[in-house]
Order: structure tokens, then sequence, then C-alpha cells
């Protein structure tokens, strides 16, 4: 199953993109939609970050999504524009047919490092552990592929659980 | 020309169109894209929504939209939810390729009534006094059709600058 995972922003909005096989994790493709006030007003940022992520599911054909739950709590603009960007992170997967999981930061950082507190480089350095040979290509890009390591591990466990339940019957 | 105004809301987004010609308002349509958890998690929700506005343009065709610039301070997961559904208001105007105005909401009462403060009780009068005849299916539709009538006034009056001078030159 090839699982995306998306780390919404306005400014940067990271994607990745993994393979899941049983409990083996591969690496297929990982980047970053970008919009600035180059781009145009608001409305014209936002198109263009539906174009860019619509183009990366047109490209790696994801069969499950998951985005980041991030609260920004610094001030209500900042949260109004995470929001905006976050609109757009669970528009297109929905386009595309797929049930859309959500993560807080902590519960993809358990499950990715094994603490909910853990430091960006150590979420970083277990991300590149489970995805050998990966070339990440920015922090946002890392973020969303901790999201979808994360979302494999639930679609396994509850895969796992559905299994379970049905030997049981 | 048509105009759209939008009133973002994730449980509620109202909508209203106008014709403006010269000084003179007539209302076409309004009404309120409406979604809630029966319509599935959230990404589902924001599909609707978008479903929903895309199918008001499409028989509609306005040819300007303006969107209220509303900020929810109660708290940070209202702002996030008020940002999605935002975030969707933007983008379907940008997908039809036109440019969208943002005002706040006192910009568009001092428009509307004349003072920033105004109640929503005046509003929805000065709405019907703009809109001779017109029947509003809602309090979302009301401030919508606000925002669209401030809209046709801006841009009344940015023509009406740019005709000065285009005769002083």
């Amino acid at each position: 199953m090839r699982v995306i995972g998306i780390d919404p922003g306005l400014r940067n909005l990271g994607w990745g993109v993994i393979d899941v096989a049983g409990s083996r994790l591969t690496h297929v493709a990982n980047g970053i939609c970008h919009s600035d006030g180059e781009d145009g007003d608001l409305a014209q940022r936002l198109l263009s970050l539906h174009g860019q992520l619509t183009e990366v599911f047109r490209a790696w054909t994801p069969e499950a999504a998951a985005v980041e739950h991030t609260f920004v709590n610094k001030d209500a603009v900042a949260t109004l524009k995470l929001g905006q960007a976050r609109g757009i992170a669970l528009l297109v997967p929905a386009q595309f047919g797929l049930a859309v999981g959500e993560y807080a930061p902590n519960a993809v950082k358990k499950t990715v490092v094994g603490v909910g507190h853990a430091a960006k480089v150590q979420v970083d350095h277990m991300v590149k552990l489970h995805l050998p040979g990966v070339k990440i290509v920015g922090a946002d890009a890392a973020d969303a592929l901790a999201v979808a390591i994360c979302h494999a591990h639930h679609l396994q466990s509850s895969g796992r659980l559905a299994a379970a339940l049905r030997a049981a019957e």
C-alpha cells in the first residue's frame, strides 16, 4: 500500500510518499509545495498549492493519506493561515477518493521516535532509519514522511486487529 | 457585473449573488452551503463544501468575488476550523479565474450601514433596503449579501477613480 503524509503550511507544504509491504517501509518520494506573495494574493496562493498537491497525487497515486493536525497558538492570524492551507491539504486527498487520517504532532513523534516530546533532530534521524537511503528535501518534507510512517503503523495495527478479530470469530 | 459575496464557515457557508449596473444593485440569488458530521470526517466535509460552492459558481457565473475576513479569537480550534472553510471559500473563485476581494466585518458594516459597529439586525435591514424584494434564506446568506454589496461599492469607487484619472490625463 502506498501512503502519503502531508505537513500543511501556506508557505511550505511538505509531502512524503512511502510504500508499505507488511512491516517493510520503502521511501518513494518527498517534496515541498511552495507558495509566497509572488504567486499573488491569498486566493492565488491557495490555488497554486492546490494545483501542486494535485500534481503530486497524480504523479505518485497514493492509496492512503494522513495530515498532521498542528495547532498554532502563537496568534489567530497564524492559526487562520495554517487552517486555510490545511483546508487544501485535506481537500485534495478527498478529491482523489481517499479517507484522510489526522495525527497530532505528539502522536507522530510517539510512533516514529517512541516518545511524544522528541526533538526535531531525533524525528529526522528516525525517519532516515525507517527509510534507508532516503534523501529528504527539507524539514517540512521530513515531517510529512514522519506522518506517513505514523499512518502506516496505525493502518498495520488496525489491520492486525481486524485479522485477530476475524481469527477469534 | 455579477458579484458573489461569501461568508465562510465549516457548518454554514453563506453566499449571495447580486448584479451591479452603475449604482443600481439587483438581487440574483442567495443560499447556504452546509456540512456537518453526517457528511463524514473533516476532509469529506471540506469536499462537500467545495462541491456545493462549485455548483453555485457554475449556476450563477459571478464575474467578481469577495470573502469576509473574519477572525475567531474564541479559541485556536474554532479559528483553525474557520480557516479550513475559508481555504475552500477562497479556492473556488480562484479556480474560476476570479480575483478575490477580502473585507473585514467592520469594513462590510461601514459600507452597508455607514458605521463599523452596527448590530446584525441593522445589517439585515440595510441589505433588504439595498436589494428590494430579496428573500434571504438565513443569517449567513445575509452576511454574504452584505459582503457582495461592499465589494460592489469598492469596485464602483475604484472604477470611478480610474475614470477620473483617465479624464485628468
